[in-house]
């Protein structure tokens, strides 16, 4: 059993801060900032892709009420809200990391350094390849 | 206007990736990986928490179509899947980055440092907080 299964089991120690029929949220044993949460559906799904389209509206809408909370509970500036799909995931089932923010906490280089395109062209050829790709996986 | 407004209206050029009816997707134009693109909402909300919840599950679907393209039509081994709400937030128009990952590709120390709580009681009192403000939002 995986420790987030074992979690939502109750087999495994965790601090929780939401229990839904379907998902669960618990404190990130150690946090980006205090308060930082983890977001899981109860049943094991690694990845987002792996997550049936009905459990992605109320996952995100959990991390979406995490997010008011976290204002709201905690005085939080804002949120940073966040999934690793199979790089640096640490736990293979699914999870939403919510953090609470505040200005100049610190994280301010996270989303650095960025690239460029070496031209107009390259980046049309990977928007080609990336819309090519969605034509297998329409609206459901 | 805001920028992202005028890529919808089609007022602002960007490399698209998605058009849908409540949705597109375009390429950042300082990529952390060629291909890293923004999903947004057609219209302005400025945050994850402004959004309507019927937005939510169709926004969050088309991140995880994305995240497909990148794995099937970038060769990528996975992604990730981000929201910074209000700090970080470098357009005031909410977007979902949506990356593609792969090994050893330099992101490793991203979700680092990481603290630790005091003891179990400040644990526990985080907790208690973000359960207490979760009652004024329950599932939709």
């Amino acid at each position: 059993m995986c420790s987030f299964c074992a979690i939502a089991a109750n087999e495994k120690p965790a601090v929780l801060v939401l229990e839904e029929e379907e998902m669960i949220a618990f404190l990130d044993h150690r946090p980006l900032f205090w308060g930082h949460s983890l977001l899981i559906p109860r049943r094991h799904y690694e990845t987002m892709s792996d997550l049936p389209a009905r459990l992605i509206g109320p996952l995100f809408e959990g991390a979406r009420r995490l997010s008011l909370a976290m204002e709201e509970g905690l005085g939080a500036t804002g949120s940073f809200v966040a999934v690793n799909n199979r790089v640096s995931q640490s736990v293979p089932h699914v999870h939403v990391h919510v953090v609470p923010r505040r200005r100049k906490d610190g994280l301010r280089g996270f989303f650095w350094p960025r690239t460029r395109y070496d031209s107009d062209e390259q980046a049309h050829e990977f928007a080609a390849r990336l819309r090519a790709a969605l034509e297998a996986h329409p609206p459901s």
